[in-house]
């Protein structure tokens, strides 16, 4: 640490960082210098970095990739650090302060950040996607944007704030103590979405999800029950579970148009669907039974709300309300990235983490 | 009058009807019993009625209609009247009261019913379709159903309250004044929402209508900007002329699958959509864009909210707020039934009023 | 069992009461008819009956029970029992059905019952205050009022969902998952409250109560510190507690104008209050300080939602998710009311059970 | 306006400002040198400034004057102005563009500003009280802050968006279209609220105020009845007017402890009471009868919610929906500040403005 400490403060100095070098599939660790940073700025180490399914895209050149990306860039947008410099303006952290950061930058003057939704800000930049993001030994993030991070938050978790923060905003965008919610998809982020709810007082929490591991980890993440799409009529057999009404709320994590049709028809009527799963295609939708004359509320949710989320998300985890575990998977040094985008895309994985700096 | 009057005391008396007698296209006008009542209802004598778009779906005994509708039955749903007699446990009006009423029925005890939203009651039912309605001299409602109107407010406006509550409900479901409205769709309903929505605050209001005739009444109602969708790029002509951001506010009143898919379009990122138009298949849409990155909020408007809806409804006739001159047409007895579908179906018309106790 | 249950369907049967026969302190138990009911009522026979301070204060014939109850009247409000018999019209339970039931009636013609707010119903009338309640073998409760309880929520929970209601209403009248939370008053409804907003995601819970074994119990039902209001600063500890921000919310439970003081100095900016407890006397609030510039939001607190809340403590229950044990003490028959006055004036009681029918 | 211009692009360019130089009553005209800017921060040339209270307060040096200001300091915080020069960050703005700004600095960090509430931060400055402001020819705001002004809103409108924006905070903290308002208090405030709420769709406004001129100047601005509280009894008179119900909301703009009783008073049960008007001492109330039993909800209302009132506001502005012109009084230049002050302790004065630059 002592060595590394040193190299910092010289000009010359560099570091490794996971990158995307040209427009095409794959990834390379290149060394680069460590980045120079502005007066509002935070120079962060990175203590652990977690692969998010959009890192995936990335490393595969998808077309969204395609049409966003400007490489060389580095990528990584889920970590947590510790303070190494600060700009000379900031004034909320300080250096060897353990933190994470949202990677969305809002412009702070459109309309949506006017209106107090910069989450959704129309000029938004993403720091590991439009700029150098935490797939590195350092990070600079804007004091706008660094969280404080409880130093009794296990480091693990800390890493996971970005995707854990969209579980919140998901569960957390209406009322969900005290009524009855149905997960569809039980991905990573599916699965935090879960245990959000239940340590928020939802009562009965119904999980429907294809894969069995991922029914098991739902069911330890604290689902009441979990239903195989695929067997039998999961809708009936939820709304049997609820006395013939549906579910209060529905939480639709996969993206999946089937599961999407499901999860409407098994809201009650004036129930709440936030949406967080990203279809890859238009989604047909009976609008008239399942939205309009249900009366339902939907929620397209995106990111965090910037910073209600964070305060709630770190509240949470900071009184223990959130049991993460069975999430994780492999740790790994940034150097086995082709090991770990196969195991993620295996569908098997929890949250892998890297650790740029060395393992804890 | 007089002759009317006496009439009812009378046991054996009858009343003349526009009835759905077989489960066919059609209707009748028939003489039938004024009918009796519980302890609990009140007789109406009804002054004025309108035809809905549902009374025509009847009329043609479209599928919904077939899988409905119980014939022989009273149509009408929309009308004021005067109390003529009421039951003994009846406390909240009197004969000779000017009343209205809410036509949907809830239960009060299913999981809807329970968490305050009876308008979307999972065992709802409908005076006028499940039930004799409004079409007749008499019609009977339940206590809880009435609606006292201040004598202050037009006939012909109270005879609408079902439908203009319709409007206020989508308006009011979510905050608008001070912000920028889309009104996709300008049948009556439509119109009656940029009145309303003008009324409370909105502060651009743009109506999107394919007929010519119906984007003049929407100037007339208080639309800033009117625009046909088949001429040009509606949806950046939108953006442009909120500066970029798109509508804060969209009301979808045509059902109309473009409509739906320009609409959602046109809402800036952070927006509220209130659907109330009805598709009469499923639609499409742009989840990805339109909904969930948008950070969205879309509600399904139902009926009326029981009964905030009336309150704000009336609050705003009895105040002189609304001028919904522009959106009558055709006033006419009970057995013009044939021409009043005939003109409803051309599309030409606005709120036709039959009188089935003469007119005024 | 068997022999009373004959009794109930004989014409001249006669029943045990609690009732209040004189305006003047004191209660008597007499035996009465068993009550008549309308077609729409329910006749139910009482397991538990829980007594409320606002009993206590009709045993006392304090001023507010002299203005506001004409005797003979019986008592009780707090219970649960099972349906004997229906009315004609009664469609939503049956004879066997495990029931509670709200016992405030709201007219449902007055401005906040048309707001959909019948808790403050401008006409609002209690059965077992303005007419004869539950602490006798058998009382009458209107279909509208019924409340079914899950066969799995035990007796002497379902017997008190009138004041757990109160603390659901509470803690639930705002956001609180994710959320710190000062709870002012640790009497039997402020410990539920405790309870409530643990099991509803409260991440930090502080209690403040002058007695040592309410704090005791207030640890019990899960606050994570206590202070005692007399020995030191107790805001200060609490803004040192939240990082110098005070509470996100604050539940007033206790009427005490010291605690609505401190509850309110503890409040953060943006922060809101719920005020369930009751003073004896107007209060002086430092307004300017402490609501106004606060940007605070402040809730008054009346019954329950009718019947979100219900919905909601139901669920809560059933789910397992609230540990009342702590909170219960005596059980006793009807005809040791006097001890059980006594015990509760005392200051030192949990809830008291009244078992009118025997003990379980 | 060119020779003033010049100035400015030299280095010992000064202007003219109204100066609080010493911690006791009075101001001063000072010549100071027109100030620096950071890169983040634009310099704007003021056109016309509005004088509030607080001036006044300044002015005579009170006790809060005096535990918050650090003299000297140049006073004024309501303004609009034209856009001189712009810091080297700047891109929301440019030279020659017609903006006020939002004077309440947010830090950012703390617990209200994480939460989404920077308009009671709990570290927040003031310019033109905690820092130069507006009262001269020249004043410097943060790009954060700057707030771009459709330039068909008249100047005279747009010096006073600060409070037209408590008005609009205070107004739209709730629902407010269809519903009924009282407002006690026809102060400056008070009566651009009484514009907004009828903008806004209030459909029975009831102003409550002492002084004559202020009773006639609220029935131009919109009231629809106006009440003198020490004639008769205006909380019967207002429950008359309303069937017995009181106000759905209540806008308390006066500060004064009565108004604030009657206000409450005249509140409907469940309705909600929003507090602008700032006593000078604590204020007793009868928390169980006007709040508690009631079930009212309020707002404490400071500044204005950054930035969907600024939204707000300027669109209701833009879309001329707020005739303000009753409101206006003198127009003079800085230096008859001595009669500004006067004029407004008298009491008659509605928005006095200066013209730092001279007339238009």
């Amino acid at each position: 640490m002592n060595s590394s400490r040193r190299q910092i403060l010289m000009p010359s100095n560099t570091m490794q960082a996971l990158r995307k070098l040209r427009p095409a599939a794959g990834m390379n660790i290149e060394s680069v210098p460590v980045p120079e940073f502005d007066p509002s700025d935070i120079l962060v180490r990175v203590r652990a970095a977690s692969i998010c399914g959009t890192d995936l895209h990335i490393y595969h050149w998808d077309r969204w990739s395609a049409s966003r990306l400007n490489p060389p860039v580095t990528t990584g947008h889920e970590f947590c650090g510790v303070v190494e410099k600060i700009g000379t303006n900031v004034t909320c952290v300080k250096p060897g302060d353990f933190v994470s950061a949202e990677m969305h930058l809002a412009c702070g003057h459109c309309r949506a950040c006017r209106m107090g939704q910069p989450h959704v800000c129309m000029n938004g930049r993403i720091i590991g996607i439009d700029s150098d993001g935490a797939f590195a030994e350092f990070v600079v993030i804007p004091e706008s944007n660094i969280w404080k991070v409880d130093p009794s938050i296990p480091e693990h978790y800390a890493a996971i704030l970005d995707p854990l923060g969209n579980a919140v905003h998901t569960v957390l965008s209406g009322p969900v103590s005290g009524l009855t919610v149905g997960v569809t998809g039980a991905g990573p982020i599916g699965l935090m979405s879960i245990a959000v709810a239940r340590a928020c007082g939802a009562t009965r929490i119904y999980a429907i999800e294809v894969k069995p591991h991922r029914r098991d980890l739902a069911k330890k993440m604290g689902a009441d029950e979990v239903f195989d799409p695929t067997v039998g009529d999961v809708v009936e057999q939820i709304k049997e579970a609820t006395d013939g009404a549906g579910v209060d709320v529905l939480l639709e994590m996969s993206g999946n148009p089937n599961a999407i049709h499901q999860g409407f028809q098994m809201l009650r009527n004036g129930g709440r669907a936030s949406l967080l799963g990203i279809p890859n295609r238009p989604v047909e939708l009976n609008l008239v039974a399942d939205i309009i004359f249900k009366g339902a509320t939907v929620h397209g949710i995106y990111g965090r709300r910037m910073f209600e989320t964070w305060v709630q998300t770190t509240e949470l985890l900071k009184a223990g309300r959130l049991n993460l575990e069975p999430l994780f998977n492999e740790r790994m040094p940034l150097d086995k990235y082709e090991e770990a985008f196969a195991l993620l895309e295996s569908g098997e994985a929890g949250k892998i983490l890297f650790y740029p700096n060395g393992s804890k």
